[in-house]
C-alpha cells in the first residue's frame, strides 16, 4: 500500500490535493505543520492545537530534543508522541538546518559536523547514522535525511561540493534506517543554481525516498529567487511523494508554492510573530502594538472564526502584550495557527474545486489590500 | 432577597457551607478566586479556566488597571468581563495593598493616597471615592472599600490610627457607592492586636456592609500570629454576611481558615509558584527542577485528575520548566489551581457531610507526609 495518495489535481497546474498515511493517522495535504522545537509548540497545549487549530501533524527538533532532554531519556518515556502528549503525527528534521544555524565551531567532515552545544558547550559530532537514530529513538513519523544547509550566498563550487555532500548523506542515511513504521524523506538542495538543482534532484531522487523536501531556500535568496526555485524544481519532483518545503514561509509563499505543486510546510512565522504581537489577517499582517488599536473593540479580523477573535478585542490584546502577559503569546499563537490552517484547508477546498487559482487571487487581493 | 446564603454549618465549629448570589452567577463557597491582575489569570485562557477548573469567581487588581490601561477604557468596551472574556463573577480589590507594596513616592493624607506610577512615573491621588469609581467603572460584581493595609511590624498607636483611617475610608467608600448591582465589602485591620482588631471590627461592621474581610495578614507575622487573628476574628465577623480572607494563603492555612468560618480566598500562590515550577500535590509542595525527576515517566500527582496529570510525565514537565517554555507555566498553573480547587470543594462536600475535621486531618496527614 502507497504511503501517499493523490486524491484530486488541479486543472489548471501542478497543484494537487493528497492524503499521507503514517502510524498516527493521516494528514492530509496541502498542510502546515506547526513547529513544536523542544516538543512543544509554544504556548499551546495539545488540546488547544488539536481542538481550536485542527493540527494534523506537528513537526518537532531533532537538533533541540537531540541536546535537551536527549533522544535515549525520550525514547525510554516512550517516544515523542506519548513524551508531549501529542497522539498525531510527528515530523522530525534531521538537525542539519539547526546545527548550520544556531550552533557554534562547527567542523564539517566527510563523516559529518562536529559542533559545540549553546546550552553546556559540550562538543558533539552529528552523522547521518546518528541524526536517523535520534530521528527513529523519538519515534516520529516522517524522519528526514541529514543535509548540509547549503550557505547563501554561495559559488557553484562550493554549492555542488556541499549537494554531494549532501547526497552521499542521503545515501547514508537510508541505509542507516532500522524501523519500517516510518516515513524518510531526501532533501534536495543546490542552492538558486537551476543546473545544481537539477542535479541534487536527480541524485536524491534516485535514491528513492518516501518522500522529497526543498531545502536551503528561505534563506537569504529573497522570495523571487525562491519562487523561481520551487515553480521549477516542485513539479518535477516525483508525482506519487509528498513534497515539502522546509522553512517556508509567508501566506503568499505558501500560495505559490502550492501552486507549484508542493504538499507539506513548516515555518516558524505564525508561532514567533505571535509571540512578538503580530497577527495574520484576511487583510494582510497586522500588528497589535499600535496605538490605534487602544480603544479599539473588534476583533483582529472579523472574518476569522478562532477562539481568540470569537473572544477577544484588539484593544485586549493590546493590552496583554503592552503588560507582557503569557496569555499574549498563548491568543495570537492560536490565532495565527488558525489562519495558517484555514489557509491551507482553504487551498485544498479550491483544488478539489478546480479553483485553485481564483482562490489565491482573492486571498491575494484582500491580503495585500492593507490592514483592517 | 439576602445575597448569602448559608446552606449548612459545621456541627463541630464555625465552618459552614455557603452561596453568594451576583449579578454574573452564583459563588459556592468556601471558595478560592484565582488571581487575573491584569485582567488575565496568567497563561489561562478563560475556557481553560471554566473548562478545566472550574474556577467559579475572578480576582482582578484595580491598581493594575486603573494604571493600564485604565477603567475608562474598560468601562467604555463593556466592562472588565467583556474586556477579558469572563462571563463569571469578578471581585476586584481596592488598589490599596498593591499601592503601599508596589509604588514607590507614596503620600498618605487623610484624603487618600499619592502614589507614583511604576509604568510612566505619573504621579496619581487614590481615594476611596476614586477607588470605588473605578471599581463601579471596571463592572466588578464584589468590590472593596479603600483600606490602608497597615505595615508590619507596627506598634499599637499606629496600628490604631491606621485602621481608624481605614474605618474613616470605609465610610466615605460605602457614600461613594453608585451602582446597585455590586456587592461592597469591607475590611477589617488591627494588625495582631486582639483589642485592635475588635475595634477595627466594630468599626466596620457598624457601617453594615455586603461581606467582611480580613485583611493586613500575610504580611510577614508569621503563620502563627495569621492563624490566631483569623480563628478569633472569623467567628466574629456577621454570620449572615460572606467572609473573606485576603491574600492567604498555602493549603494548610485555608483549611485552618475554612474551620474558623471563613468563605472566600485569593492567592497568587497557586499561579505564581506554578512559574517558578512548584506544584502542589496531596503530599505536600514539588519542585520539578530536581534531578531526580528527569526520567519520572509519573504524573505530577498520581491522585489528581487534572488536564497536566492526565496527560504529561514529570520528565516532560521538568524538560519544559529547563527549556523556559510558556507551556510549563501553563500546565503548572492548571494543574495547581486544580489542586487548589479541589481542595475547596472538598472541604465544601466536608461541612455537607459533617465531616470537616475529619477532611482535614485526612488532608494533613498526607500532605505533611512529604514528597511524592
Amino acid at each position: 500500500m502507497n504511503h501517499f495518495e493523490v486524491l484530486c489535481r488541479d486543472p489548471g497546474g501542478p497543484a494537487r490535493r493528497g492524503r499521507i498515511k503514517t502510524a498516527h493517522g493521516d494528514i492530509e495535504t496541502p498542510c502546515f505543520m506547526p513547529v513544536g522545537t523542544r516538543a512543544t509548540v509554544k504556548g499551546l497545549t495539545p488540546k488547544q492545537l488539536e481542538e481550536e487549530i485542527g493540527a494534523q501533524v506537528v513537526l518537532a527538533n531533532t537538533y533541540h530534543l537531540f541536546l535537551r532532554p536527549g533522544h535515549e531519556l525520550i525514547e525510554k518515556l516512550g517516544g515523542v508522541h506519548r513524551f508531549m502528549g501529542w497522539s498525531g503525527p510527528v515530523l522530525t528534521d534531521s538537525g542539519g538546518f539547526q546545527v548550520f544555524s544556531l550552533s557554534s565551531l562547527r567542523k564539517i567532515s566527510e563523516d559529518g559536523v562536529t559542533f559545540q552545544s549553546p546550552i553546556d558547550g559540550l562538543r558533539h559530532h552529528l552523522t547521518p547514522e546518528l541524526s536517523i537514530a535520534v530521528q527513529e529513538a523519538l519515534g516520529a513519523d516522517i524522519i528526514m535525511a541529514f543535509d548540509e544547509c547549503t550557505p547563501y550566498p554561495a559559488d557553484r563550487k562550493q554549492v555542488r561540493e556541499s549537494l554531494e555532500l549532501t547526497a552521499r548523506w542521503a545515501a547514508r542515511s537510508k541505509a542507516a534506517r532500522q524501523r519500517s513504521d516510518n516515513l524518510l524523506f531526501g532533501i534536495v538542495q543546490g542552492g538558486v543554481y537551476p543546473e545544481m538543482r537539477s542535479l541534487s534532484l536527480e541524485k536524491t531522487v534516485a535514491l528513492d525516498f518516501d518522500g522529497y523536501a526543498l531545502g536551503g531556500l528561505s534563506v537569504g535568496e529573497g522570495p523571487a529567487a525562491m519562487h523561481e526555485v520551487v515553480s521549477e524544481f516542485a513539479p518535477r519532483l516525483p508525482e506519487d511523494r509528498p513534497r515539502y518545503l522546509m522553512g517556508v514561509g509567508t501566506p503568499e509563499d505558501l500560495l505559490a508554492a502550492v501552486a507549484s505543486g508542493i504538499d507539506m510546510f513548516d515555518c516558524v512565522m505564525p508561532t514567533r510573530n505571535a509571540r512578538n504581537g503580530m497577527y495574520f489577517t484576511s487583510r494582510g499582517p497586522l500588528s497589535i502594538k499600535q496605538a490605534r488599536f487602544r480603544e479599539d473593540p473588534e476583533p483582529i479580523d472579523g472574518a476569522c472564526n478562532c477562539y481568540t477573535c470569537r473572544n477577544f478585542s484588539r484593544a485586549y490584546l493590546r493590552h496583554l502584550f503592552r503588560s507582557g502577559e503569557i496569555l499574549s503569546s498563548v491568543l495570537a499563537t492560536l490565532h495565527n495557527l488558525y489562519f495558517y490552517h484555514r489557509l491551507m484547508a482553504g487551498m485544498g477546498r479550491a483544488i478539489e474545486a478546480g479553483r485553485l487559482a481564483g482562490f489565491k487571487d482573492d486571498f491575494l487581493r484582500s491580503y495585500q489590500a492593507g490592514e483592517l
